[in-house]
């Protein structure tokens, strides 16, 4: 049974330096709030719907992608949620988790419902609100997606912490540099600057200023042997947003008369122990679920033309390279080097601007990630568009500190 | 492709009022904990696999059900917390999240994937600790079940409000009483005190407890209009524990060379706008999922010999009869009155105590009633077994006040 991406949406994703965003010294600060996690699940299925060209009535069931609502908008049950967009009551809908890899497990779970045939045309939302609460509170939050236990203790800043843990593995055992990380960093940045729905369109970010330290850039980890690996601008974006997709399998495309354009044609997902200690050096997990996922395309990892890949720090996406096999372990820093993952290289990885900088909607960057692809596949993405169109693309969704991954391939189809 | 029920296992469920619950009271207090939202999981895994005769090796993936462990136990991500069970490294993991139905969920998405044909054999666990805070807390971590912005200020305990508001509107526009509620009580306690599982196990009440109010059975409520009717019997317990399946599809079967004894035959789930107020007087959700469950399976409800049914609170057990058809609408009370849905009766209804007696760790209570069911069918029930064995039986999970609802019906082979 084919899987097809019928439409893909993302919303606005905005926070702390967006100009949108409601904070004190916000003009409008008093006057308009920010919008809800409701709101931004409501607004990307109308978005998604109006770009696919669906009625509502066409969905059949819904996958909602989130981390931690409960905590972050005190809500829970999603599902239910979702079923209060007009003409959605009565359908099948649940929420599924896996922390950051939240949406990609959405994703996952509508494909088993689209090749069991129990439905043929499935909403998949992801969605996130972070921005409701202070850095320290949420760095706690989100380090439910740690073993909590045992690893909270480990810095304020729990997650950080366990990635300044694999950059100082990476930065004394491979030829990686702070300058290599540096060009992550600005590679990001000048991306979300071509991307009008990114956090930080309007923000510049050149390879000096991610590389010094200073008010706008600190360290700001407490833990002694990590804390000097990691400054702000090393972190992706505390962000709130949502993203939506429109999938069918072959019975669906036939209801709604389409011509399949974009085809998912290799996925694969997994779990590893939550606490056990990763190896620093190695996003392992992704390595086997990308293996997986190479294997169900039938394709290699040079076949691939564009990427989005789980860059919650800056390391995260030269290890990323290396565990979807784009570069040879321990040299995923060429590719930074050379250009060849820049909107104009060989390869574009994130030309949205990633998590660095288009954002982090915890729950919604699987879904995205998937999206964007898609995007770019169907010529949709505006200044950041990569031309010609992407034959194959690839996309890598990380829960924790690489404990669930989520891999799926995209094919253009002509 | 047709779905059996492999396995079926529940840790003990207990809290207050359970012997081995520690609190302050208790001679252990300080010397040991009650057992963690992570020892629970564990602990399900290790049961299904002894029960089922399986090893660990023989499960291709899983899903936990689950509703807020990031609140009651700071921790999210428990598909990769599964992977912690030895020998379940790297495989597909993801939790899944309705409210109370979480665990109902989390077996509809292993019957997806069953169907699909992406796993032949699935691990479903479902789990909840909810005791590490105060009823007054908990009452506010529960209530991210309902429309929280909207419904949170209904009263200090929102759930039990929403369910005093049925009681009201059953009471007193159908022939209904507070005795007919006290039956259902009492009826839960006296199967509780014949299951060894049950929270309730060695506490009892009379149907003259659950209907008298006082020092052992308060009102509780705040809420000028519904406070007078719901008491602290009337509700289901505040619980921690675990309940597993292992489900397999045919090719499963073979794979484990084992002969089907228990088939599901039918199942739907569906989900209502979580904002919308509800009929008090109706389950509808439960109803039309019931509906296409028992066209699924091609049985009527008269073909039903035993129930697992969602008695969050008293009323819900008569409003469940009627919503899975056992009696027409409003008239759920006549079979209570009848003794029909007794251990003894031609319709035993929670044989085990269900969520008043048997208890309610949430997420769990959607894989225990599937379990319950067929442990009944295959004869595991001890002193509250049925007799002779029952060839078709249905469980009803509910999530927030009827906003999700999950119905599967088993067949006992022969």
């Amino acid at each position: 049974m084919s899987i097809y991406v019928v439409g893909a949406y993302s919303t606005e994703f905005i926070g702390k330096f967006h100009p949108r965003f409601i904070w004190k010294g916000h003009p409008d600060y008093g006057k308009r709030e920010n919008p809800t996690l409701e709101e931004y699940i409501l607004e990307a299925v109308e978005g998604v719907l109006r770009e696919a060209q669906l009625e509502v009535e066409q969905v059949e069931r819904g996958y909602v992608g989130n981390f931690a609502g409960e905590l972050f908008a005190s809500q829970g049950h999603l599902g239910a949620l979702l079923a209060q967009y007009p003409g959605l009551a009565r359908r099948p809908f649940m929420r599924v988790e896996g922390a950051c890899a939240s949406g990609g497990l959405a994703v996952m779970a509508a494909i088993e419902a689209l090749r069991s045939g129990s439905a043929n045309v499935v909403l998949v939302v992801g969605a996130e609100v972070q921005t409701t609460v202070n850095a320290k509170q949420g760095a706690d939050y989100l380090a439910r997606a740690a073993h909590y236990a045992t690893q909270r203790s480990l810095d304020p800043f729990t997650f950080p912490c366990l990635f300044a843990r694999r950059t100082k593995a990476v930065l004394e055992e491979t030829p990686t540099t702070f300058e290599d990380l540096a060009l992550v960093v600005e590679k990001a940045y000048r991306n979300a600057n071509l991307n009008p729905k990114a956090h930080m369109h309007t923000v510049k970010v050149s390879r000096e200023d991610a590389l010094a330290s200073g008010e706008s850039n600190p360290f700001f980890l407490t833990h002694p042997e990590y804390k000097s690996y990691l400054k702000v601008k090393d972190c992706s974006q505390v962000s709130d947003g949502a993203s939506a997709l429109i999938l069918a399998n072959e019975r669906g495309m036939e209801q709604l008369r389409r011509t399949p354009q974009v085809q998912m044609v290799g996925w694969a997902y997994l779990s590893s122990p939550l606490k056990e200690a990763s190896d620093p050096l190695r996003l392992e997990t992704t390595y086997f679920a990308a293996k997986e996922a190479y294997q169900m395309a039938g394709i290699s990892p040079k076949e691939v033309q564009v990427a989005e890949v789980h860059d919650c720090f800056s390391v995260s996406e030269l290890l990323m390279y290396e565990a979807l096999q784009f570069a040879d372990f321990g040299e995923g820093y060429r590719l930074i080097r050379e250009g060849k993952t820049a909107l104009g290289g060989a390869l574009p990885v994130n030309p949205g601007g990633g998590l660095l900088a288009f954002g982090h909607p915890v729950g919604a960057t699987g879904v995205k990630q998937v999206a964007e692809i898609a995007r770019q596949m169907l010529g949709k993405c505006g200044k950041y568009q990569i031309s010609p169109l992407p034959k194959y693309g690839i996309a890598a969704n990380m829960g924790g500190d690489d404990r669930t991954a989520v891999v799926s391939i995209l094919a253009r189809l002509e």
